[in-house]
Formats: C-alpha cells, structure tokens, sequence
C-alpha cells in the first residue's frame, strides 16, 4: 500500500497534464522493471511532462499530498536507481528530450534530461564536436548525471562529474534552481552542480543539463590485443596508465566475456584476456601513442596487436562492447546479472582483480569481467536464474566479497552506477561518518522524505 | 566586540595547545592583514594545530562558547576570505604542512593544508610527477582548496575541483569525516569532497586533502608573443582554445601590465599587448602544438613568436607571470590593488575583454589586466591610494561594471578568487534562488554559524 491518496494525487496530475498522467498497468509496470536482477516495484503513477514548470507543478502537487517522486530517463540503470520501492510518482522524462542550445564556439550545450547519450551524439554530427561519456547502455543524459555515470571514454574525458558544467533543478518544494553559469569555471559559492550530479535524484529533480563537450579528434585508431594472462593483460593497463599516455579506451574483458562478446556480436576473435583500447588525437599522436602502447603490451606477453583504423571497424569493435551486458547475460539464456562496479586505486588494480578472477573460479558461478581498467574499475557480470534464491544469495556473498576486497584496498563499491538500492548496505562502511553529513543534506533539502525516496540511504 | 568569552575560550586553548595559542599582538595583527585593499580584520586568538585531533579540539571548544573559527593558509586569498569579520579563533595550518603519503604508482598524494604549493612540488621532485596548479601566489594547498583556486594552468590540468580527490575534515561539532576513499572515481552517495573545494571554510575545516598529480612531461616549451593590438591578442587565445589545441597555458598581459613586469622583473620584452604560452607533451606533440599555435597567431597579427625551451628561461617567465600582483602594484608606488576576477564563456571574451579595456582607459584609472584567457577569466588589478576613499568608490563602481557585464555575458563575479567578503554583493544576483539552497546547507551542516562566518553570503 503507498502511503499516500493516490486518486486524489491522480486527479490532480491529470487536470494539469491530461493523458499524460497514467495509471495504465502496461505503462506502470514498464516504469517498475529494470535491466537488473532487482525485484521490479513500479510506480503507482507515471507523468510525462513537457516543461520544467510542469515538473515543477507535478513535485509541487506530490510536495501537497506526500507522494514519493521517481525521476526516470532511459530504464537503463542497474542498481535500482529509479525503482518505485514506495510507490508514488513516477516522472518520465521522455517528451523532454530536446537539445535546447549548442554553444560550438564554447564547446557546450545544453540539453533537457530525456536525450539518450547516442541522439545527442547524432544532433553533435555537424558541429565538429561530440560527447564522450560512454557508459555502454544508451542511457539518458539525465540519467547519467544523476547517477554520476562514466564508462568507456572516462580514462581521457572525465566522468558526468567532470563534464556537467551546470543544472536546472526543480527542489523538493517545487522552486526552480540554476546551479551555475555557463563559464568555464567558477568559485562563486557552494558547487550545487557536483552536489546534484550522483544525487540519484534525491535532493531534486534534474530539468536541464549544461555539458561540456569536446572536439571529433582529428585521428582515432582502435587496437585489439589478446594476452597469454589474465595478469599480462592486468599489467599492461596498469603500465600504460603510469606512463601517463592519454589512452581515449582501456577496456579489459576476461576469456569468459569474450567468448560471450564472440558469441552476441560475431566478432571472431581469440577467446584470451584482451585488451580494447582506442587513440584519439593528431595523426602523430595517435601513432605516437599506438606504438608506445604496442611496446609495454609486447613486454607484458601480448598475442598480437591489431589496429582498427577504419570507422566501421572502429564502431563494430566498440558496439560489442558496448553491448557486453547482454553478451555476458546470452552464456546463461534466461539468467539475470547482478553487476559489480568496485573501483580501486590502479596500484592495487591487478592484486584485486587477479583475487576476484580466483573467487569467481572458486564460487562455481559464471561471471564473466569487463573492466574500465584505466580507471581501476571493473564489472563483473555474475549470472544468475532469476527464480533461485539460494544462487542469488551465493552471487550476493561473492559480491560482498569483492566489496570488502576493493574497500580494504581503498576502493570503492561502486566507480560508476550509483548506490541505488542495491549498493546502500556498503556505504556506511565505505565512508562512515560522512555519510551521516550526507543524511543532514538529505534532511534540509527534501524534509518530507518525498524525492526517490529509498535510495542511497534508508 | 566578539560576542563570545575571549578569556575563557584562551584558557581552554592554552590548557590543550600551551604556547601554540597565542593573542599576542603581532600575532593576532598578522592574521588580519591580506594582500587585497580589503581592510584587516583580525582575530582574537590565533591557534597552531599540530594534528587533525587538536583542530577538533579546537572546534569543539569554539562550538562550545560561540566563537568564530577562521582556517589560515598562508595568508595569499584576495577577497578576504581568511579576514575576522566577526573576530574569534584563526587557526593557522603553519605545524600542520607536511606531505602524509605520495602514491607514485596512482598519481596521486595526501597533505596536510598547510604545505604550499611551491613546497609540495619540491617534495615531489623526484617522483617524475607534478601538482600543476598554480595560481600565481605560493599559496597553501588548503587556501586553495577552500576557495577552488586555479590559476595559469588550469586551461589543461583543470582547477582545485578537479584535482582534490578526497578530504579530511572537521565539522562544525568536532566530528571528523572523510569525504571519499583514494578510487579514481566513484558513484557512492554525495560528492562531499566537490562540496567542501570552494567552500571557503564556512562548512568544517579541512584537515587533510589527497591530491590527484601529473606526470612532468617529457618535454615544455614556453613562446612569448606579442601583438599590434589588444584585439589580435584576445582573438588568437580564443581561436587556439576552439581549435582543440591543448595547451598548458595561455596567458595574456595587456601592455599596463607588461610594463610593470618589465620594471619589476627586469623582462626587457616590448610594451604590447602579449600572449605567454607553454606546451607540455612529448617533443614531437609540443612542436606539433607550438607550431599550430604561431600559425594561428601570425594571422591574428603577432609582431614575434620567441621560444623559450631551457627551464632557467621558462621559469624566468612564468616567475615574472607569478608576480605581477606586485609587478602591478608596482606601476603606482603606495597603492593596494582591488583585483577583479570574472570568467565568461570564451566565445564572449572578446566582447568582455574590449569593452572593460576601453571602460578602464575611461575611468582614468590605472588597472593592468592580466588574463587566464584560455578559461575564459581575467583579472585587472585597480591600483588604488587605500587612503583615498574617493579613488576606491571609483574602483568599485568600475567592478561594478564588470560584473554587471560578465553576468550579461553568462558568466561569474568569480572564476577562481571566491566570494569572501569581497564580492558578496554579487552572488545573488549571479545566482539567484540557488543561493538559498546554499544557505540551508550551510545551516544544517553550521547550526550555531561559527564556521567562518560572515564569508560567501551574511
């Protein structure tokens, strides 16, 4: 039972939005599940708005009335970040989708939350410049700001942390914020961006989006290098991190998501712990860089080195891996992944990753890895039947394994996909008293408790 | 009058912190003076933390008796930021300046706040890496952390926010938090550590910052460009930044200033209008970026492009850029300077950098202008007779204009000095309603308001 009237909420929404209030089960039920193994809670309602003032009227109406309010963009995140666990409204961010500004001369733009990362790349096309963040799924920008998304390109362009440049924000009470200008930088009080960017919606509702954006590289290369080891391979990320070479991509993907990549995308190639990286820069520098990397590869017992300059061969390569969540699920037809994102200093990066190769082979599980290794982070995809609750319950322990394993080496449960509800019984122990602070955040900007609620802490 | 008991917060201090508490005249005076033309305000007390532990000590005996607390670095912020409006405890960070640990192998590093920049980077001379920020003054990396300061070159290596880690620090009650683990990056609940940079000491006091380093590159060249005109100066910095080139610094001096370098730092470079630029990267990268730059340059109507690769040359230089604070000074004998500090988006310098030049020459006032040009942010520095309170109300009316022109163009009061007391009057109308939200932050994490009060806003 949801805590609060929801005809009277209902028939308030529907006189402001009309047919873009719903109640309808298809349309609920689609706004409870998601990509993860997490039980589906959907909202009792879902709204649609156009306009930031309608967000506004849609917090202010659940404000009135104490409904819990779920921002939602593309479905795509993995750590029940926009499950309805106490009911309430859900906001759909779908008819605001809009690139509302490009500033090319200033390498910004500004977008409403409901453009996926690939529409604004394709409304980009003319400009010269592109987004980078590249999380694998064709997540929402807001999404990704509010889970504090990174992925693939976050080696060389930073995470949303380093490319929100500023938010239009509707608060709990329904007033309408702007967190910055659009300047480069700015010491001009409390950095409300970077306190609303991760927020997974809990202090606010994200409307607008101010990104950064940066110019197409003059030259891309892409390079597929298969080891002997899962060590070799570990290594090599680790060594061309600390020659500070600007790597664009260093994805790690273990034998097992190979052959699961090999499998989903037909991509033909040796079933060994492999490296995906990519160059971005002058043609020299990509050469330049292309060549050191081949030599520290070499030294580390690389099986082969093979460049992909040609776009298609490029974008080929990098849509398997982009897909590797269903890649990794298609070894097991009918499970469901419960995803790991540990992140830890690239010092202990092989220590931690060699231990969890070892505990996955121990657990009797499938988990196949992919890590966005420059970053110290990486997944593990660990396969379970959705209707068996003691294997849940053994990929759960090997998780919390992996968590104790990264925090002990000064880590961090999640790099990438937010504490959601899946991660919040860590974070107490990641950060201790801090995240009291966080709590006295939580409580001064949102006193009733309303905005996704349920998430991150209780 | 403070409005707490002096004595009786002294005797407590003494008792814990014996000598390293200190009302003594000279003491106390020192604490209240700045580099700026902001009048001095200083403390009652000055106390000298040896550890984390007696910084809570003292704030717990602060919390208990109402009385101020003002964090001091060394003493080199411009807005007032470390002044005792309200009188109370300056805690000085001078036995708190060592470096804690230096993790090569991840880039990284952990700091008391007292260690400068100058000091920091000594102490890693021979690791291979480099703590690039460098706002000119030799600040104290806690000072710059607290008003997120940036500086030359920021325009590659980003500011204090995107090079602080992770912190340490004390709350309002005494309580001591970290803000997050040593991961390069993590989703796990509020970005705390980006809440605290640039918080000016209004929310705890920071005890500890971890670092993110840089490796020194293989190879810098620096080039000293002058113009025909003030125009071509400030178009070719724009055109370099839009091309994508990615320079380590881009600096411009106006002819004002580059007269009082040539004074103060025996430059002997011609009086016009002038770009200081350095290149980092491999060698071959850095020709690669030194010779796009004199291209675009050339037609924007260099009269000259000296290279300047032997590091006894390119420190002569960027000494001289580091102190034209008292290069400019220098041009009026006597006089303080009231520094600007706005940052417009960079498609907007121009129209910024025209109009302020021309309202300056208007004015009849002397103010050099020295620019972080590549960000978007420049400073001019109003040299003012600090006796004359006519002369300073034409200086602040000219700010005045300044601002009310950054703000039209989408930018801010502040790209890197803060607010403090300085530019208070500005921060409303910069950022509206997001200034209440700041405001409620402060008052749940600062109840009784000791935490530096009277900086950012009243």
């Amino acid at each position: 039972m949801s805590g609060f009237p929801v005809d009277t909420v209902f028939a308030a929404l529907a006189v402001r939005l009309g047919e873009r209030a719903s109640r309808s089960n298809a349309i609920v039920a689609a706004h409870g599940a998601s990509e993860s193994y997490h039980a589906a809670h959907p909202p009792d309602i879902v709204a649609f708005p156009q306009s930031t003032e309608e967000v506004a009227a849609i917090v202010s109406i659940c404000a009135a009335h104490g409904a819990p309010i779920v921002p939602w963009g593309a479905g795509t995140s993995l750590e029940g970040n926009a499950s309805a666990v106490h009911g309430g409204v859900c906001i759909d961010f779908a008819e605001m989708n809009r690139v509302l500004a490009i500033n090319a001369e200033d390498l910004d733009c500004r977008v409403q939350p409901g453009i996926t990362r690939k529409r604004l790349n394709t409304e980009l096309r003319d400009t010269g410049l592109f987004f980078p963040i590249d999380p694998g799924a064709d997540a929402s920008i807001g999404g990704m700001t509010s889970t504090r998304g990174s992925g693939t390109m976050a080696v060389r362009y930073g995470t949303m942390r380093d490319n929100v440049m500023a938010l239009e924000v509707v608060l709990a009470d329904g007033r309408i914020i702007r967190t910055s200008r659009r300047a480069k930088k700015s010491a001009a009080g409390y950095d409300l961006t970077r306190l609303f960017v991760g927020a997974e919606g809990t202090l606010g509702v994200v409307t607008e989006i101010t990104l950064r954006l940066h110019p197409v590289p003059e030259a891309m290369s892409a390079v597929v290098c298969p080891f002997g080891s899962f060590e070799g391979a570990v290594s090599t990320a680790i060594a061309v991190i600390q020659a500070g070479i600007p790597v664009a991509r260093i994805e790690l993907l273990d034998e097992v998501m190979i052959r699961g990549v090999n499998a989903y995308a037909k991509l033909g190639i040796v079933e060994a712990p492999t490296l995906f990286l990519e160059f971005h820069g002058t043609p020299a520098a990509v050469a330049e860089q292309a060549e050191a990397v081949r030599e520290i590869a070499h030294e580390h017992g690389a099986l082969g080195y093979d460049s992909a300059t040609r776009t298609e061969d490029r974008n080929r390569l990098w849509t398997a891996r982009d897909n590797t969540l269903y890649a990794g699920t298609g070894l097991r037809p009918g499970s469901k992944a419960l995803i790991t994102d540990v992140c830890v200093p690239v010092s202990r990066l092989a220590e931690c990753l060699v231990a969890t190769k070892r505990d996955i082979e121990a657990s009797g599980l499938i988990a196949p890895i992919v890590g966005h290794v420059g970053d110290g982070n990486f997944h593990t995809l660990i396969l379970v039947d959705p209707g068996a609750p003691d294997e849940i319950a053994r990929a759960q322990a090997l998780h919390e394994r992996m968590v104790a394993r990264a925090l002990d080496l000064d880590g961090t449960s999640t790099g990438e996909h937010g504490i959601g509800t899946g991660k919040m019984a860590f974070l107490e122990r990641e950060l201790g008293e801090a995240v009291d602070v966080m709590r006295t955040i939580k409580r001064a900007l949102d006193p009733k408790g309303i905005m996704n609620p349920g998430k991150i802490f209780k």
